[in-house]
């Protein structure tokens, strides 16, 4: 389902219809970037493009919208009628779904007539912003697996229910191999992974009776979880419960204690009791951190649900996205409020040997343009990728940045270069608006 | 709209399967509550109950929902025949919406047969935290505001629509006058606030010109953004615009730099050149350290946008809530994982001066009962209160809590006390569960 477009700051609202009363029509170009990497990231991964442009193809005020925004009082008739017809008509460039970027570069650019591109700026950023920050955390949490499997179980604590879906989808963009979340599965057609929790043990009389329950209901899928009470008592009575039901025990699950140590006993208990092929699956508060840590100890770990630590981002649970105007009417623009320069102009980024190289769009640069034409006049004008074809893409692209960004403990800051054009019209830029506030002050 | 019922763990629905085999229907008492409070968190603020309640009424499953868990080759035809009828026909207990709760107290309560009550847990988990952490991390901001407004300005980078829209709810439920969030607007009819942008500015020929535009556009509600070039020159363009308009200046934002700073001059000259009942308000990275910090340093600041830190609860992300079966077929139980010791059987909470006594439910103990039922056999037996009742609830009740707990520097436990029935009881259930590990490892 769409977005509504009152999903947005009242000020988009108040700036169109100040833009309808002054008769400012122009084209404008807005570029969504982040100026400087959060803490604890060495890359960003872009996502969130299929939710963009489907806000952007379905964005249409309903008749219910348009008697909320009567009733505030603050707008004419006339311009509730223009927004009753309001559709978007402009273009749209864009990374691919996947795609690995840094500071300064942008993600996005949308150019239209300059209302309705400044009506787009909240609910792309809102959509960019949390599937691109849960793709960057499930990055470095699969940069340190080792080919383990990682599944995420992140639902019950990320922030609502579009959070967690997006950690669905952006943990399997970043080679997650599943999610608990059911919805998930059924939308975007992610393999969904789960089993039991300690409630189900408790409902049983004891433990092995609740353990023979389960492999009954699920004689090809008997995973179950030991730690409800002491886990190498669950080891013994999952071993047991499999023999007298005959039914084979696929995997045991951890999800508390210290999990190096007791997972080496539990596997050689199984090898010892001839269930070799019995996976041990972990859980409980992981993050790249931990899981790094637990494999270095060398645990016999085969697979990683992840939870909490990933679905918020909890060690740095923002990027400061932004979505500036860089070009009014044929004309370059930026802003030079304090803290927070930015470069003007249309832009291209190009992807070269262990650097990339922003230039003004109209140059040509050297390397692989990133930026790519997703909508024109208001239409998709190209197939979007499935999410599995996002996957590969990612994986590929993940496969070839430095391996130095990929250190989990140590910030490391990309190449990022400008082309001389590009720094010498914010030279140029700079000055005018210097000269500007030199008279604007006297 | 209602959640799917499909917005869970995989794990609910296989357990659900298991128990319809087992034939388990007795009836189960689920607790959600948290261990410890987070870091930075004296406190936490209650939110959630009215998405909790219209997830509960509705639940049930689409047609489509049954047939994608039927291409999952999971579940047998006699389960999802089962599951199309399905409705919650249990009992929820819940403390109001806007309580202030603090460690191992029980907030919710479901009590129904088992696999009705396990089902709820992923939705009302997801639901009840975020709206919890925003509220929490909302009511820290609203301690140090010291009468000044709040705005919150954080929609654009919430983990998602669903966490923009409880962003909204929950920052007005904790004292802040309005949202610049339009849909939260419509929706939670919570008063909308919000005015211009940097980019609008840069729009224009100068600032000057952008300001007039917008003062013509909204002659009632004449605030204007100061800061794209230069704040003092943004302040004399704007007082000029306001002159050559003859429409008030009703304020000014600044939302960069020094703003202690910049406050004191721009009302020093608003004042100079008449404009004293033109107000300031700030945005801009802010969090309660930050305004705090503006307001001890004297800034004569009239209002604050707050963003993002807000928005995402920056400082402390996620909240550990579980939700733990207490009681299974008149039992009370509990489980004891490494770590994650937990208090069996239904409980009540209540509020003495100064502290918490938890106790059985069947008990009586002294105080105000916290918690009271909301909805018998499946159907709501009270009204909910609306979010102004709510917010008028929780400032009393926040205006009652320790002083001590407001100190945002100084973490301090608030007593919270088990009655003795609870402590035996615990203590029996350890020597149970121990005895059955002794007899378990032999």
């Amino acid at each position: 389902m769409a977005l509504s477009p009152l999903l947005t700051d009242l000020y988009q609202l108040t700036m169109l219809y100040a833009y309808f009363k002054s008769g400012k029509t122009q084209t404008a170009s807005f570029e969504l970037f982040v100026r400087e990497l959060p803490k604890n990231r060495n890359y960003l991964v872009f996502a969130g493009l299929r939710d963009v442009v489907n806000f952007i193809e379905n964005l249409s005020f309903s008749k219910e919208d348009i008697d909320y925004l009567y009733s505030l009082n603050l707008f004419p008739d006339d311009f509730l009628d223009f927004l009753k017809d309001f559709r978007f008509t402009g273009n749209l460039w864009a990374l691919k779904e996947g795609e690995i970027f840094f500071q300064c570069e942008p993600v996005l650019r949308v150019e239209a007539p300059i209302y309705e591109a400044q009506l787009l700026e909240t609910a792309l950023m809102n959509q960019v912003h949390v599937a691109s920050l849960l793709a960057s955390k499930g990055a470095r949490i699969y940069s340190v697996s080792k080919g383990k499997a990682l599944a995420d179980f992140s639902l019950r604590r990320t922030h609502g229910s579009d959070a967690g879906m997006k950690a669905a989808y952006s943990s399997y963009l970043v080679g997650f191999v599943g999610t608990s979340n059911v919805l998930a599965g059924k939308e975007l057609k992610i393999p969904v992974i789960g089993t039991v929790a300690h409630s189900f043990i408790m409902a049983f009389e004891n433990e092995k009776e609740a353990f023979k329950a389960y492999l009954k209901a699920f004689p090809d899928r008997g995973i179950l979880l030991i730690d409800t009470y002491d886990t190498l008592m669950g080891l013994k009575n999952a071993i047991e419960a499999s023999r007298e039901t005959g039914i084979p025990l696929k995997g045991v699950r951890l999800d508390s204690g210290d999990v190096v140590e007791l997972s080496k006993k539990v596997r050689e208990i199984l090898n010892e009791e001839g269930f070799k092929d019995c996976k041990i699956i972990v859980s409980g508060g992981l993050d790249e951190y931990e899981i790094d840590k637990i494999l270095k100890e060398g645990a016999p770990v085969d697979a990683f649900g992840v939870g909490t630590k990933f679905g918020t981002s909890s060690d740095s649970p923002y990027i400061d996205f932004v979505y500036k105007l860089v070009e009014f009417d044929g004309r370059p623009v930026m802003k030079t409020s304090s803290g927070k320069e930015m470069f003007p102009g249309r832009k291209q980024v190009y992807r070269q040997s262990e650097k990339d190289l922003i230039t003004l769009w109209d140059e040509k640069g050297e390397g692989e343009p990133l930026l790519e034409k997703v909508i024109e006049g208001g239409n998709l004008i190209k197939r979007l990728p499935t999410l599995r074809e996002s996957r590969e893409y990612f994986l590929d692209r993940f496969n070839s940045i430095p391996q130095e960004l990929k250190n989990i403990y140590v910030e490391k800051e990309y190449p990022v270069y400008f082309s001389k054009e590009l720094l010498k019209l914010k030279r140029e830029l700079e000055k005018e608006i210097k000269e500007i506030k030199w008279k604007g002050r006297k």
